[in-house]
This record gives structure tokens, sequence and C-alpha cells, in this order.
């Protein structure tokens, strides 16, 4: 086994997966817990976009918690083509929600208190910053795994 | 010198630049023509991220051509990372514009008149909608690349 550090079945990509998994479920707890973010458009994307990021980052934390501590797992290329086609489309979702979320957080704080009290302005930036954190952590998981690639 | 349709120096790359040269200038045409567009910060992060893509497509649109009309330069490996970095720099670059574009431009229409009279703000839509265009065009570009790297 090759020793490429962040690539699948390492113990890099496991602390990856699970900041991917803390930042992802952070967004969505800022965002959804006492919020009504379900009259703006773009929050309604971002809660969609991390309700999809949690999970997936969550199962492959499991495989690469299991390939560490317990058997190391064989790495098939196409499992791992899979895995870098999900992470890229991912990281370019939760890019998209974060920046969208951000834009119009910091349009609603300006405008001011009807549309936005100040101290919910704050959590919807909070959790774009969060949604912002887990696109770069599922990013260089992309990248680490695509540097494997080739070599399998 | 290899057949990779999209690479560096062939004619499907020059077509690829002229699509990003033309759709990144009409996002920044849309934008900018009897608009007040400073108003907002992030229209102006769109103008300066299309102003800076203008010019990159334009310059390797032009280093295009020639190749394919004049005489074949050669690849240099060192020459291709630049141009990779800076495409997928840039293809983020301008899909973060775009969505923070298309999310602040739909909240206006929504919230209506006194902050979007209706034909200004469909040229705002008009420019994101040019913007991504543009990013898909780079991160086209970007992906061609990557796999001709490789091979050099």
């Amino acid at each position: 086994m090759e020793a490429v550090p962040g690539a699948l079945g390492t113990s890099a990509s496991f602390a990856l997966r699970l900041g991917q998994t803390i930042f992802s479920s952070a967004s969505l707890l800022f965002m959804c817990l006492d919020v009504q973010f379900y009259s703006y458009t773009c929050f309604s994307y971002l809660v969609t976009v991390m309700g999809l990021v949690t999970p997936w980052s969550v199962s492959l934390a499991l495989v690469d918690a299991y390939s560490v501590f317990v058997k190391c797992l064989p790495r098939q290329p196409r499992v791992l083509l899979v895995i870098i086609v999900g992470d890229c489309a991912l990281s370019f979702l939760s890019l998209a929600a974060a920046c969208s979320t951000a834009s119009v957080a910091s349009l609603l704080a300006e405008v001011g208190s009807p549309y936005c009290p100040s101290k919910i302005c704050s959590r919807y930036q909070l959790s774009a910053a969060m949604a912002f954190m887990s696109w770069f952590l599922s990013f260089a998981s992309t990248l680490f795994n695509l540097w494997l690639l080739p070599s399998l």
C-alpha cells in the first residue's frame, strides 16, 4: 500500500472526514435550530446540501476508521473513482451554498432589523463560515484521492 | 504531441477559451453598463473576478490561436502547471461570484421595487447566468489540462 497521506484508508483521511462531519453538522445546527430558514431559498439550499454532506462524510469516516484500526481494506480503482466524483460534486455544491448564504446573510445584515434580527443574522454568518470550512476539507480529500488514483 | 482534445494548444482549447472570453465579458457588460453595481458587495466582487477572468482567457486564447494557426508551440510541464493552477483558482472564484450574485439578485427580486426595479434585476440575473457559463468552461479547461499533465 502506498503512503499517500490523506488518501482513502489512512489516518489523515480519517481526520479530514471527521472535520467535514463536524463542520457540516455545525453548519446544519446553526442554520436549523430555532430559525425560520425556509423563508429564503438559499438557506434551504444550504440545509439540503449539508444534509447530503453529513451522511457522506460519516460513512467515509467509518470506512477509514475500520481501515485504520481493524483491518486494512484493499483499494479498488472503481470505488476510489466513485468517491472522487462524489467528493468533487459535494465540494462544488457546498462552495455554492456557502457563498450564497454568506452573501444573503451580509445583505440582510445591511438592510437591518425587520428582515433579520442581529442575533439570528450572526448565526446565518456562522453557518456560512462552517460550510466554507467543510468545502475546504472536502476539496482537500478530493485532491489527495485524485493524487492516489494513477498509481492504482 | 499527444491528441488530448481540449488541452493547451489544440483547437478545442481555443474554442473553450473563446467561450470563456465571451461569457465573462458579457457578464461584465450586463453588470456594469448603467447599473450601480457598487452598492452591493457581491456585485462588486463579481465585477472584480470577471475583470480577472477576461484578460486571462484572452491571453490564453491568443496562445492557442498562435499554436493552432501559425506554429505548434512546445509544451512545458511547468507552464502547464501554472495554467492549471490559475484556471482552477479562477474557476472557484467565478463559481463563488456567480452563486452569490444569483442568490442576492433573486432575493432583491423577491423584496421588490424599492431596492431593485424589474429591468435591472433581470440584468443582474443574466449576469449571474453568464458567470455560471464562464465557470463551467474554465473548469472544463482545468480538467482537460490536468488530464494531459501526467503524460508530459
